[in-house]
């Protein structure tokens, strides 16, 4: 079998030539961006050839590569099939990123549903020869137990009991109530996030945090709903698969640096959007990428993790937080539940931006939400020079007379720019005047040659584009790019007219704007507002509430009194399908203006 | 790697040399019998060295062999590990014997837990959003759902729902109500049955049986109880897996011969000793082979079948008929129950006759119960020409002054003798005196050279035995053997009185004696009466029932009503501890002699 050589991870693949590049290095765990999920749309899979022979170069590839890269063995990798020895190189730095992980905490008392109670189980003789079952029946005076239990060990004379509420879901011999652990657990379609909690006391004992290993898939909940589509045989699986067993690795991870056993974890709760629920669960998550997008499900579930894969102790319960709809999930219903908006006294907008921006209004506790297909532009993907936010990420620009300004993650070399780069540039490029309300740039001939701006715009025929760097030919925004932030603005800022329209909340009379997630934890008012991703109006009253997600499901494990009004406040959320609303359309062409 | 050559199956397998010959043949699928599961006690693993070599033969092993057998190449497979290429040959004959699948069957009326019903389940649009669980909750009337019914298949419109008593179990689109199927099974140690049933007629439209796959870890249920004790890590998974890749096979066969497609069978019902719906659950049954006998559970089971691997529809039900305890299991219950033991208005005793001798006693409808150690003789188990029932068994011996006559499974050579020919030969040798009532034989001289009787007896030193057929060395019955089934007569002849006096019933008293099972259908009366395992006052008040077992788990399939009588009548049957009850061992020992 011929053989790629990947240099810089000093790898070697064994390979049966009939399948594309891309195919073969995700496959062997080698990690290329690829958004459009190897549909050769994105132009994002870029490896670069070393040594030995590939195809030569089609339309399509040569449409998305320059002539220097061309020049350098740049080439897609999803569209080439190789066929002999190859030595390649993959372009994109993978690094663990900082994940966000904490989050405002409202207080409450603990009360959770796993608790441990000691009891005294009969040793069986020749004249009572009860079996083990009965003899726990007998016991605890209930009638039926879950039939798995029976499949553990089997303890007599004193034991510990773990219920779940008031069922029975692990046996320990001795006395063991010193030590009881759960998970909370955000499943983001980017990352994952998981906490071990020491049940006792409430206590965070380690966190752990990992990309969602279904990357491969797709970047988005739009592309892993698309190759499930394509897929029907075993995507579900496969998706369903992937999450599992990065769960599973991050129990491990947790255990590792607590040095507590995986047996002593009794319940995971978990939030997530409505298609990583879906997927986590093995349930066919295609309705949601179509109108008219109703999940499976979105009431909670209590389960046996086990039937879904994880591995923890044998009986350890899997709690699913409900979501209220395909596009609010139960994130989103954490996020809420965590910043109380079902107990508001004021007029409070909640949002989370990220690929598909949610917001929830609560109009003192009533609860009204929308989802705003915002694109993963602010994301930094679909963006020629966009990159997660890893070393090397522009995360801020200035524009000033003497020139241009950048932030840098980690202080490096810039060698893109990431999400609240993008903000960030595109909100200077409209404070400078150098893109028109419109989103165009303005024309490079009506500035003058002396005006400082004017050696920032790149001309190529007929486009124009923006340099982030002098010299550095590939770090551009392009008009296309602008356009890219442009939609996501209209979308977001939509969402937000028409929720406030539909509770009929004038925008002065809106007290609080909380701005939740991973993502919108990186981007300042500033960016926001001067993009004109939300109106200038809330500046002064944006607050952050970080990762509102895994808090919601951290509250979900140590109460069970959190569990059920989260469950009341999912079924209580009205969801507002923009698409579907009155004169959205409208709405939507308003709000791509940067003057609003 | 070396390789061993089976000749007469024209198999060859290629091994690591490490393990005994046996277990490299049972890894291999190449059945030999070993009733001691390989410890080197049992002598039966007998295997034929053609070509190549063996290491050289321990004593163990020579004790087991009889020189002509070492000179002929015999050697035992459990006893040798193999170093090189070696051929041999396999003596055991595995052909398929006729398995009891019918029975008495008393008249009920069908009111299965598992129906279909047709309703709607309105479409979502983008003005009502609903899940798929929500709309298919709010259709009928329910708050909530087993959520792995949420990974089948999704469908709208007209759809035909499949309900296990009131709980939805499976969707299916359309109208399917015309097609729905059930399987009732019978797992015995030795043997398993299963029969498909139409649920709509109660019909059975295909049967099918095989030998027990759990056979290659011992024979009867003891030794696979000890091979779990001695292999905690993987035994329980291993035995688990044996019984339902069996059943699997069953079901595979039993939708071919029917063309029925395995996903219309909603529910199997089952019914097994204790220790085989441990071992089908994956539920630990060492407790079983130790004092005092306390199983895990003995409740009947309501499960989903893919828990334990079964594969049928996604969403089949598996249930297990209760037990009453260690050592009387569902298949007496379901027996019991078939006979309808529990509304007797008469003195009914119940047996079933295998490894273990299962006596019910019904008192006027009050149940009572014992389990008799009668040990694997009667089933030809360790006994010196002992086999299964297969062609060239011997099942029926005539001693008279002529000679003796032998009637063969197949009217082949005969190359053995299985159970029912043992105790017929047992029955003949009191007969004619040839064994005392004390079990010894009569020494050679006490008889007269011209008897018809002194050339069948055959004297090697001092071990005496009877020579089958002429000329045929192989076909013994040596004091030995008598002594084995003196035992297992003890057993079962003490457990019958022992209930009677329990239950203050004089032998007159009694009605009638239901013999039930497997093995039991194929001992005539005359063997039963003849060898003292029943006492002659019974002889004209004995009936055959048949597979009992299986016929309750049909009834159990066919009828919610009846499943509920079972469980009352399990509830309500008293067990005795032989062991434990008051001058047992004086009575035990008085029912070894062949006179009473």
């Amino acid at each position: 079998m011929p053989k790629i050589f990947i240099k810089n991870k000093n790898k070697t693949i064994e390979y049966v030539p009939n399948k594309d590049l891309l195919q073969l290095l995700l496959e062997n765990e080698v990690f290329v961006d690829n958004p459009c999920n190897g549909k050769g749309s994105c132009g994002k899979c870029k490896i670069r050839l070393l040594e030995g022979k590939l195809p030569a170069i089609s339309e399509t590839e040569e449409k998305f590569l320059k002539q220097e890269e061309i020049h350098t063995g740049i080439r897609l990798s999803c569209l080439v099939v190789p066929q002999e020895d190859i030595t390649i190189e993959v372009l994109q730095r993978e690094r663990k990123h900082e994940i966000l992980t904490k989050g405002y905490l409202p207080k409450f008392s603990f009360h959770p549903a796993i608790h441990k109670k000691v009891f005294q189980i009969e040793k069986p003789t020749l004249e009572k020869q009860d079996s083990f079952e009965d003899a726990l029946c007998a016991t605890l005076g209930i009638q039926k137990l879950d039939w798995r239990l029976l499949q553990h060990e089997i303890a007599y004379g004193k034991v510990t009991g773990v219920f779940h509420h008031d069922d029975l879901i692990g046996i320990e011999s001795g006395d063991t109530t010193h030590s009881l652990y759960g998970i909370a657990i955000d499943i983001g379609t980017t990352t994952l996030v998981a906490a071990l909690i020491d049940i006792k006391t409430g206590e965070e004992v380690a966190t752990a945090s990992m990309i969602n290993p279904q990357k491969q898939f797709g970047l988005d909940v739009l592309t892993r709903i698309t190759y499930e589509l394509e897929n029907p045989k075993d995507a579900k699986t496969k998706l369903q698969h992937a999450i599992v067993k990065g769960i599973n690795e991050m129990i491990e991870d947790l255990c590792n640096q607590s040095e507590i056993n995986k047996s002593n974890i009794y319940e995971i709760a978990v939030a997530a959007n409505c298609t990583m629920m879906h997927f986590l669960l093995g349930i066919d998550a295609t309705s949601i990428g179509r109108s008219p997008y109703a999940p499976v499900f979105v009431k909670s579930k209590n389960i046996l993790a086990q039937d879904v894969g994880l591995r923890a102790a044998q009986g350890t319960r899997l709690y699913c937080l409900p979501s209220v709809s395909s596009y609010i999930g139960a994130d989103i219903v954490a996020g809420a539940y965590v910043c109380e908006l079902h107990k508001a006294k004021e007029n409070i907008l909640f949002i989370d931006i990220g690929t598909n921006g949610e917001i929830v209004l609560s109009n003192h506790g009533k609860l009204l939400s929308c989802s705003c297909a915002a694109g993963p532009a602010l994301e930094g993907m679909n963006i020629t020079s966009g990159m997660r936010a890893a070393e090397g990420a522009i995360e801020e620009v200035n524009i000033t007379e003497a020139g241009i300004e950048l932030k840098v993650i980690g202080n490096a070399e810039p060698v893109g720019i990431c999400g609240s780069g993008i903000l960030s540039v595109i909100k200077e490029l409209i404070r400078v005047g150098l893109v028109k309300k419109d989103g165009a740039f303005i024309k490079k001939e009506k500035l003058e040659e002396s005006d400082y701006r004017y050696e920032m715009i790149q001309v190529d025929g007929k486009k124009r584009a923006f340099l982030l760097k002098d010299g550095a030919e590939e770090l551009l925004i392009t008009q296309g790019d602008v356009r890219q932030v442009q939609l996501a603005k209209g979308a977001i800022l939509s969402g937000f007219y028409a929720l406030l329209k539909q509770a009929n909340i004038a925008m002065h009379q809106l007290d609080k704007v909380m701005i939740a997630g991973q993502f919108g934890a990186h981007l300042p008012a500033e960016s926001l507002v001067g993009t004109g991703i939300l109106p200038e109006e809330v500046k002064e009253k944006i607050t952050y509430v970080g990762n509102a997600s895994k808090t919601g499901a951290y509250m979900a494990l140590m109460s069970a009194e959190a569990r059920k009004e989260i469950e009341e406040l999912a079924n209580k959320m009205d969801y507002m399908e923009l698409g579907a609303s009155e004169g959205y359309e409208r709405l939507f062409t308003q709000c791509l203006l940067f003057s609003i």
